[in-house]
């Protein structure tokens, strides 16, 4: 089953002669439609677990962005039209059994994407900017069978054949890019900055030593007088990022912010709300980060998007939290210079059991025992698996 | 700008000790999604250049399937409630200049839609089984304007910061899967197997010399009288699988056909109209197969989603045929082993000039011309991109 | 319970000073509303019948059309983007008991809207000029149980407090103003003149012994080469009219079609498919024509919709029938000038039961027995209620 | 053009022999759409006219309400799916001229709706129990071109050819079957017995001297611990209902509460919001209560739904104020004992010249002036409808 395999002569990613890297913040489409995506799974297995004592069935992780519409303009535009959210999939909204219940369904994903809006946008008024809509289909359950059911099985059975993929560690350019964007997201910054809209992207291109990272920052109309009060915004994020980078990395940084715009045309990047999906920028589940938080094109990758799917069985989203883990246990346990770990999941095996475990690592560690090191760190992620749901709402991932 | 690499004591894909590949047949809900997405895209594309002599700007690459609901039985059963398709996007509606028009954009919508079911399927009627709806904001152009931007520039402006990636050739393995759902969707085997539906999921995962196929077949119920005879047509396919396969490779070939199957339970994979999509599972643009009609994590992979994109100015679409094209010609013209391209655009700059162009290859090659040989393939397929959208509206890619 | 009350000193509306009626011809936007709608419930309800031996409860009674886009012009134009269709409402939709199934509710819409569309315009294409989606909340029902309540009650339950009204016979006016809109409809001038569309308004206005009928006509591009075209279709309807409708009336009659047109402003009522719900104009279920398919502010009026709902126990419907019915039974077998009759239900009472029958009329008849003759008329109607549904999916109404 | 009519012999409404009124209070499904959409209307006239001096031409007279689900229980139940509003018209968004200003028409619908759910009710919270979407054509106004269209025209033209009907006085009937809606949804009564929901429908039926009340009210099931207190809740509101309704009337009064009702069988109208539309009940614009908050099927009615049109040029609305505004007039001003007024107007006709004024009354009144009268009053009321916007967004109406 697990199959591994160390690479010799091949170098780790900070040494290779190329990097290319990508980062979608918080605010943008993509990453909105992410999250919530998340949030509506963590309310559902949560309401699940409070309600009926086991996470019940569901899936939710497909889900379509359409931007608005916006008229900003320095010191304060307004919104047109509405972000629409379309939320798609299927979960368990009637349960037999002792408890004759209905699940809330429609009522969990307003509050969900309501409540993640409040908490991650300063200046989009949810009631005013967004409009909610779902297509999750029906699905029931009895308890009683379900209980014996768990109760007879070692473990939940995979709902689908997917992949999961994770690498350890991050390369220098991997944490500049990642760090660029929580920087100009943190607390801190927006207090100092608040024309520093959430919907910040960022490109990270290395070659050799040199770094570039191109910068799409949304600015926030309301916080700005003038089109040199944004000139300047720029130029100040542009330092703040230089310094602070800086600390991240010793090679040769350069960074550009809005390279698409152009003042004389009346071309920025202006916003009323701080996230382009309030003007015409679609997103969906599943286009952006990928587990780890990065698009690394030029690393082994998933295109599974785990946003939305049940923590219970689904391995599209289990198996991107076990490779991960699993790659950072074997890279730090033994100091490893570069391990990937890549699982296989058959429908209807347990999640325990996976098809195929390949696990890939550069570095020089001395013995034969270096595999069963390996086995048994990657056993022990797996064992944990039947208890991901349980972490995941108690939120110790 | 290019940036070339040999990997040295690395093995091309086929020696490596591991593979992982998916495929996601024609009647896949993602790959329904993708390829109506592309069909808009190219109706849309004709549209503008007959009616306006250039093709004007659009984006549709969003689209979000919500599965029907149905009742499927041996000897035919009922679709219940139909397959929803939500396409999300802009187009240019309204053109200013010597002709005043607007671009019937829903009337397009629909007929590619209705024309792809159409031309794809059997068994699904697209006027009962299908809703198509759309969210396309307008945009509008002034024709005059719009000339004279083309006359002065030499290429177009690429609209976003994007990366695409490609590689040559495809490994064995990749060969097989993408042969075995080619095998299945093939006309000809149709005729012969009339229960086999258009969706078909082939994963492949190879240990050394085992090659292991997973298959998920959909199964049309009108054409199979009782469980005995969809057990047979598992059978006759797997055979078949076999026959044809073995003429791709010589390895070991393992091959399972719906593997969640569990008669005694009732559970069989049966369909009305030979898609899952009626009865449940949901899709997405951008979430299947890439470019190359493959998923390969454990490739260099782009998760652009190029469907629905415009072919004049989307580097997300542009640069994964750019990129894909290049490693061919390098691959062939200089007898490489292996050939990696990744091409990185920035927004706003002409679509010939890559802020990037990252070439790896593998294969013993003389002479140190062949960093010059494939700057110039690269700059060759560079220059053509111009009349990209030409080709692809002949259908001559 | 009855009550019968003769109007002396009244004129029958013929002998009135003034008369209002308008008539929504079946291209009208509420129309095709009413029209499908009426299309579902008929298509359900056999359903029902020939699926499980009984009608199941449904309501499919709100419904709005969102007029599409449209760019006509003579010789043929082109639509922009398609009506939308929203049916709204709740059905049945699985049936416990010896037969296990499920209701195709979305096939079931579907097929009812293009089937209509189909039979009823000529230049409309379903499939490329409309969508359809739908909001349909799902029931469920134990046939056992059903059948039981069916055998044990003398009577369906009335399922909401409602009212019907109708009246007998219709005036010289009505008769003209229903007359002008089945001539423009009418097979035959459809093709003598087949540019007239199929969406006709008459308002009909009469004064003493003056009618002035207004119409709105749509008409149909492609089968108009130029303005003049048009005015001289114009003057041919208008000549048509007064010939048509001189057999019904010998009062004055002033025929204007389509006042709002200002030809020297490119104003004329000009269409791609017939109907102005191509461009811009919405329509509703309920919010035209009464059951006898006239609006008639100055008679006694239900609003209530009866178009979408279920032909068994929805008294919003079934007393629109039943009134009609009695007014016109009792009109002509006592000869009497004018019969208006009003029926009001009590939710949970069987439908035979009305908690008030009021009935009024004109007319000079002997004896004492009219009211006699009158009540066992009503109660004659009444009792056939129970197989209402019958006759209605039997097309005998 | 004014047609005035006497109708001797003929008793008014009170003194008939039957009567049949309902009203559908503030929280009945097809009153929230009517509600919303004239709060919508508001909210759009005030805007255009505080950003471009004139209110803009728009029409947003559709509107389809989808019950939600909901799980009510004594002590307190849950909201399973929100209420889905879909709001559906056209509006100018894009002003030409010295101002180029784009109109946030989703911002204003979503206000207009979350402003009137949070004014009007007390259980249900807008942000999770409600989803609003809508289809609304753009439009487009040149702001030079229409200053000089309004200079140059006495008065807005007429988009429509309508129906306004008014009557006055209010019968006794009528007065207690209002009476015993706006009873119920007081605020005193509400803090008196806060069990009491705000959908409230009540329909009147008299014969002779005998007045049947049926009264369908929502309880809200967190204000109610048991079925006994249900119970008591509808003895207590019958009992105030009994006192306060005998002093608007000296007939007998029958008032019966829920008669769907069958707690044996665990039937009782309970809600967790205070409205049915909350499980399942739909609702549209236009077909409830007419502009005097009654329908009254026995009267002279108007099928035109107000609600959403401009208050501009849509007659749909002008001539139903103006209507009831002149049958008020004069009934009072000349002693009448009871007036109708129905006015026609012409499409593309300003809306102070219809084509047909229609006054009949009932009463001795002495003097061949009668007529003139009536014609001063009525002109005066036309004279007035130009300036009939601007009264309505003060609130003067």
């Amino acid at each position: 089953m697990i199959e591994i395999h160390q690479l010799e002569k091949i170098s780790p990613m900070d040494k290779r002669p190329v990097e290319i890297v990508e980062r979608k913040g918080i605010g943008h489409p993509d990453t909105i439609c992410d999250e919530i995506g998340e949030k509506i799974s963590l309310y559902l297995t949560k309401y699940y677990y409070e309600n009926f004592g086991v996470p019940l069935h569901f899936n939710i992780d497909k889900c379509v962005l359409v931007g608005g519409r916006s008229q900003p303009q320095f010191g304060g535009g307004i919104v047109l039209e509405p972000i629409l959210l379309h939320f798609v999939g299927r979960a368990t909204l009637h349960v037999y059994g002792e408890l004759e219940k209905e699940v809330p369904i429609g009522v969990l994903v307003r509050s969900a994407a309501f409540d993640w809006f409040s908490e991650n946008f300063r200046y989009l008024d949810p009631l005013r900017h967004v409009s909610i809509i779902y297509s999750i289909r029906p699905g029931s359950t009895d308890l009683r069978k379900l209980f014996e059911a768990v109760k007879d099985s070692p473990a939940p059975l995979a709902n689908d054949t997917s992949i999961g993929v994770g690498f350890a560690p991050l390369s220098e350019t991997e944490r500049v890019c990642l760090g660029a964007e929580q920087l100009l997201n943190s607390r801190e910054f927006k207090r100092r900055y608040p024309a520093v809209g959430e919907d910040i992207k960022v490109m990270a291109v290395r070659r050799n030593d040199k770094i570039r990272l191109t910068v799409a920052m949304a600015a926030v109309d309301r916080e700005l007088s003038s089109l040199d009060d944004y000139l300047s915004l720029k130029e100040s994020v542009k330092s703040e990022l230089y310094e602070h980078l800086s600390k991240l990395t010793d090679r040769e940084l350069y960074v550009e912010i809005n390279t698409a715009d152009n003042p004389q045309k009346g071309i920025y990047y202006l916003t009323v709300t701080g996230t382009s999906a309030e003007a015409g920028d679609d997103g969906q589940i599943g286009r952006g980060n990928r587990w780890n938080g990065l698009i690394t094109p030029l690393r082994y990758m998933s295109i599974e998007a785990h946003s939305g799917k049940n923590p219970v069985s689904h391995v599209g989203k289990i198996y991107q939290y076990a490779a991960q883990k699993a790659a950072e246990n074997i890279q730090k346990e033994l100091c490893l210079d570069e391990v990937y770990v890549v699982l296989v999941s058959t429908i209807g095996k347990p999640i325990t059991e996976p098809q195929m475990v390949y696990v890939e690592y550069i570095g020089e560690e001395g013995g034969s025992n270096v595999k069963s090191e390996i086995t048994s760190i990657v056993e022990e992620v797996l064992k944990s698996l039947p208890n991901f749901w349980r972490r995941y709402i108690e939120g110790k991932l």
